[in-house]
């Protein structure tokens, strides 16, 4: 039976040379050469079996990618450049190492797109349910990142694509905003960003918060994903879906113009702190009903 | 019932300024300022209910406490100094925020021994068992990485300190080599280092396969723990125990010769590939009986 050194060795074998990798998968850290005038992100960002993804349904494939695209899409939302990602797996036993292979070809289908390495990580069997951990460093590479905290009352807020009834499947399948938010950043003035991957009417939350400001979302001008008519009928309406289902993994931000072609404009960022929607002629206040994690 | 966001504004309010952290907990990412002329090494390691400790016995404490340690255990395997470490925990529904509190805190009595802060995290509730991942970063801060690779034929073998009988409590409250393995990798040629976790039978293999040499071990020479003696009665030897029980967290390295009062010379590294040990007069093939994970 082969054990967790043997795919090591494999994942070892996978491995591609980099300038940024001094040394690699296999030792007890991996070295990196970190470039002058950079400054280092980093965040981690796990999918659990049951919360993320089903097992049942699932492929290891597609979970390995979705693990790895949820991490490249915290990149996006600093609109920095990913460099490098480490993993951690927790395997339930008698999983084998093909499906152990599987996730890791998922992270790594992810990853190669914008060439970041995978260069360590951690494989423990237990008596548990597959947990998949990945934790990704990124490079400011030129471009300042954009944190939550930066909206100034007047600033618009845009979004980067339509919203709502992800869970029919495109919160697998979704392509992290990396190139876009370096776009972005690049050509406009953008005070506060974030992904969208507990909801618009949480994640905005995030970004009122951490600014001390409020925002008036115009239910009208909310891009509606064709998805939304993928989920079974509920007493939600569309627009509801698109603030509350979670998982887009669109941008959300807020500046004082933004006239690019890819981007949504869908209210404005108050002084007043209330986060409101208006939905025909009222005005209301706009809550999260995504899902928040109940300890 | 509070959530996983009062949890995070918790935790961002036990944050400690520092000079390397531009921005911490509560944002997509968070950025730090890297110092030129530093190599970043980055690893990740978990700890899993039922594997690495059991939930039934172990406070929350001193499973964060373990979870911190084992990564600040492999930063004194490369002799680098912990800089920054980002947490994932999915807790089993119903665990508390106080549970949380609790495994967080256990971290940052272990990290904070090394002024390293925690920069990050992701919670999640789910209907499984409690794993815990940590992922550290660490600098090279003027003394070059060791790997595990540089082992050379006729060096010494070297332990930090006694070895056997870890479980039966030392796993979960033993002390990082931090600053013994700064100060031997200063002042000593040291080829190839690593942390005894798996047992040293198993990370001997490690840096024997990956340096291309073998080892010979002087039985006699094991330094024994007396924890060993608190093991039930199986039929080990004690220098069985020592070799093979695993999660020491004592540094194993090779030398052309260390002569510090901390450390335990027990065998020399063979141009012959085999690794085996001398024990009176036989000479055997030392083979790894600590646990592999089987996926």
């Amino acid at each position: 039976m082969p054990g967790e050194f043997d795919f090591i060795d494999w994942i070892r074998s996978m491995q591609r040379p980099s300038g940024l990798v001094k040394l690699g998968v296999g030792d007890d850290l991996a070295v990196l050469n970190w470039p002058e005038n950079d400054l280092l992100l980093v965040g981690v960002d796990q999918v659990l079996d049951g919360v993320h993804f089903d097992s049942r349904i699932h492929s290891p494939r597609s979970i390995g990618k979705k693990a790895m695209n949820r991490n490249l899409s915290d990149c996006a939302a600093m609109a920095c450049l990913p460099a490098a990602a480490v993993a951690a797996v927790a395997l339930p036993r008698g999983a084998g190492e093909e499906f152990a292979r599987e996730l890791y070809l998922g992270m790594r289908e992810a990853a190669d797109v914008f060439d970041c390495p995978i260069v360590g990580g951690d494989t423990g069997v237990w008596d548990g349910r597959l947990a998949l951990t990945v934790t990704i460093m990124g490079r400011s590479a030129g471009i300042e990142p954009i944190a939550r905290s930066g909206a100034k009352p007047g600033d618009w807020i845009y979004v980067s694509g339509p919203l709502g009834g992800s869970l029919s499947g495109r919160h697998m399948t979704f392509e992290p905003r990396i190139n876009l938010a370096r776009e972005l950043a690049g050509a406009f003035e953008i005070h506060a960003m974030i992904d969208l991957s507990d909801g618009l009417s949480r994640d905005l939350q995030h970004i009122c918060r951490q600014s001390g400001v409020g925002a008036l979302i115009e239910s009208d001008q909310l891009p509606l994903h064709e998805d939304i008519g993928k989920i079974p009928q509920n007493d939600w309406s569309p627009a509801e879906h698109a603030v509350h289902d979670g998982e887009d993994y669109e941008l959300l931000f807020a500046s004082p113009g933004c006239d690019h072609p890819a981007v949504f404009r869908i209210g404005q960022i108050t002084e007043d702190r209330a986060i409101r929607w208006r939905r025909g002629d009222r005005f209301e206040a706009l809550q999260p009903k995504a899902w928040e994690h109940a300890l």
